[in-house]
């Protein structure tokens, strides 16, 4: 598919926060945008634990991408798989849902495809640990939790029921900790009063990381608050512990007392991120290196060497040691963008990207943060505050803020959470799955973990 | 499992609105109840239409059982399918989610089971043309939708187009008339601006009913208002049309013209209900008369002959001719427990049941309803203040209340739908599976469609 004649083009990989900012800069850009996307839908990641746990749903953080950028006349969002991008000739491959091939050609591209969950070689743990990279697997996880109470319910002999009261988070960086944090609320807060025979409240949540500290990027000070924090709502932090082994009814870990088999049926993966895919790609096809978790090695304007009009950023890029978080996406996003403004309307060409460090948070429980602003930091209510109005402000539309406010309200003042219900599928089919460890549609591996499961 | 000693014990089967309003009443009554579900959620079905639609989210029309009835200390929520009553032994017997088997022995019994979806003996219409009983059932309803639009925008060819965007709702009760009117309103305002390549204003929306008149219910006057109001939202309305095929492609009907068959992909089943299997069960085994939809003809106080012990009260149930609805299922589900109540505190036997009937009423567009209270007929804006301000009133849970009521702004004042958005399931698979016509799962049925569908 080829473009307005005569127009510079540019073609956007990715509709995440580096991808969605690009294309909203380009707005009073003379240049056609191309949206490349799977799914149809942005996704407001650092909020992705609250749809897991209750408090959000999936249309508060993942607003449809045609909806966002309705307005933007000159951007045309297109569902497809990109399947190669052809560097020489200018050109995106990609797949239609239908399975039918189509080509983008561009003038100037930017690749936004993040980074996903890494199990580091251990893939077989996806199915036991789901990560939180996306809608579905906030939802799995979401039908994980709060079905494993309802197990719990269920089950008559004690030994099985505290597996299912155990609930294990993988990765002590901000999703871990705000995963762990919020199970621990839900279990001592949300869910007091909903059942008969078991106390939820009785619930273990066990924060597993290799490392010495949680929250390690934040420092000594801020880690050791927060490490205080949790352990002060109850969650079983366990620095030091590598898990050196998952199925779907334990989890095996190596700490200072040696290994150790603990039996759980819930885990949650945040150990990890594995750039995108096309990151290799790209740094094949250009000769540009890759780091440890597969970003592709940028040149200091974000551009791949050898290819001025190819930028890769966010996630899946390696720059100046800038760690992944939506802000870095966000302001490459916007870089690559202006580099291609600037280019097209002939105001000079590229300049290396400074990324302006606005801090960092994490929401440790309700009313508790800790924040990393320029050197100052700070922990507790205000630091929660913050928290509260940088995430309204970044969350995209009006509607959202509002509606994510006042769910915070109820679930943080209040003790409900509304987001509790799944589909059918995930009350029931999924509880089994997630007992199974399973995927679903695995039909005949769920049979196979039942009858293993049930001596 | 068996009671405490001593309690009157009351099974209740069904966690809807007979069953959920007659196990609230019995909170202050000296007995026990045990509250039987297949999924863990209260479902308010006048709304669901909506969740399908993407104005609220399935959290805001589906709240946990557990947590509606957590301050009811006498009563326990049990997730169990059941499979069969022993009315001689006074026992329920059911399996658990994981395939155990599992009994509930009961004083007194109340069925309330409902009824589901029915395709008068065409059961593999189900796939192409979904009902909307469940939340599960709405999810799909909207993937397919939403999905529907992003096919079309893909499509290149025009009448391959045009079948993306022609949906077909059959059966012009309250619900297919509501889904009918919240399409066309999507397709006019909330995706105004969404797409490049189609205008989603062009897609046409058909309304069949094989009767001569919509909302046949609601008399003469009212039902030709609101086919007028349907006309001029731009509804195509086929009265007199009866379905006689469905594949995924298309629907063929016979109208007053011969047969017609219209390319569509997208079909919403509005057009039958039957009862439960449990009513033939409880039928059989009591000697009582199911009527045409399969409901029990119950005694005048609900119960059954020779059984004044056990009730069958809402959607299941055939008494006086009273219609399907939410309010019939609540009155009689509380009649019920007022029975066992009066029973237990020695207050004298049962009363025959009398419907109070508090009216009907159907939404028709935004700002438009219809309203039939006790034979004072209105239709309009004062009707639609009336429909907003009883759902309100009984949707259940206060914060349910203040969401919906927000997102009813939004989207009626304002023009933008929030939930629009499901899993990475729906934003793609499920596009291809809805093309199909096949549900997910049936990979096999759906490469098989899939081949057929791309010659």
């Amino acid at each position: 598919m080829s473009g307005q004649q005569g127009r510079h083009r540019v073609v956007i990989i990715g509709g995440g926060f580096g991808g969605l900012f690009a294309a909203k800069f380009l707005r009073r850009a003379p240049v056609d945008v191309v949206l490349l996307d799977r799914m149809n839908h942005h996704l407001f990641q650092p909020l992705l634990y609250q749809c897991a746990t209750g408090i959000l749903s999936e249309g508060a953080i993942a607003p449809p991408l045609r909806q966002v950028l309705r307005k933007h006349e000159n951007v045309s969002v297109e569902l497809a798989n990109v399947t190669d991008i052809d560097l020489e000739r200018r050109r995106v491959i990609a797949e239609r849902v239908m399975g039918s091939p189509v080509e983008f050609d561009y003038d100037s591209l930017i690749v936004a495809t993040g980074a996903a969950s890494s199990y580091f070689g251990r893939d077989e743990y996806s199915r036991f640990a789901p990560g939180l990279k996306t809608i579905d697997d906030a939802l799995e996880v979401r039908a994980r939790i709060f079905g494993a109470f309802e197990m719990a319910e269920l089950e008559e002999d004690p030994e099985a029921r505290r597996a299912w009261l155990t609930f294990a988070v993988i990765g002590a960086g901000p999703t871990g900790v705000e995963v762990a944090g919020q199970i621990i609320e839900l279990a001592h807060r949300s869910l007091k009063g909903n059942f008969r025979r078991i106390d939820p409240a009785s619930a273990r949540v066990l924060l597993f990381d290799a490392g010495d500290a949680i929250l390690a990027g934040f420092g000594n000070k801020l880690s050791t608050v927060a490490e205080r924090s949790m352990k002060r709502l109850g969650v079983d932090v366990r620095t030091g512990s590598r898990v050196t082994e998952i199925t779907y009814r334990d989890i095996t870990v190596e700490g200072s007392s040696g290994p150790e088999t603990i039996p759980c049926h819930v885990k949650v993966w945040a150990a990890g991120v594995r750039a995108s895919p096309l990151a290799a790609m790209l740094a094949e096809a250009s000769g540009a290196g890759t780091d440890r978790a597969g970003r592709i090695e940028v040149l200091p304007d974000c551009s791949l060497p050898g290819h001025p009009e190819v930028f890769a950023v966010g996630d899946m890029m390696a720059l100046d040691k800038l760690p992944g978080v939506a802000e870095v996406a966000m302001q490459s996003g916007i870089h690559a963008a202006e580099t291609i403004k600037r280019r097209v309307t002939g105001g000079g060409d590229s300049k290396p990207f400074k990324y302006r460090d606005l801090g960092s948070m994490a929401s440790i429980a309700r009313f508790s943060a800790i924040v990393d602003f320029k050197g100052i930091r700070m922990s507790g209510f205000i630091a929660w505050l913050m928290w509260v109005f940088v995430h309204l402000a970044f969350l995209t539309g009006f509607k959202n803020r509002f509606i994510a406010l006042s769910k915070w309200l109820t679930a943080f003042i209040g003790e409900s959470r509304d987001e509790r219900t799944g589909s059918a599928l995930q009350a029931s089919a999924r509880v089994i799955v997630a007992a199974a460890g399973v995927k679903p549609g695995e039909q005949d591996m769920t049979r196979l973990a039942e009858r293993e499961h049930r001596p």
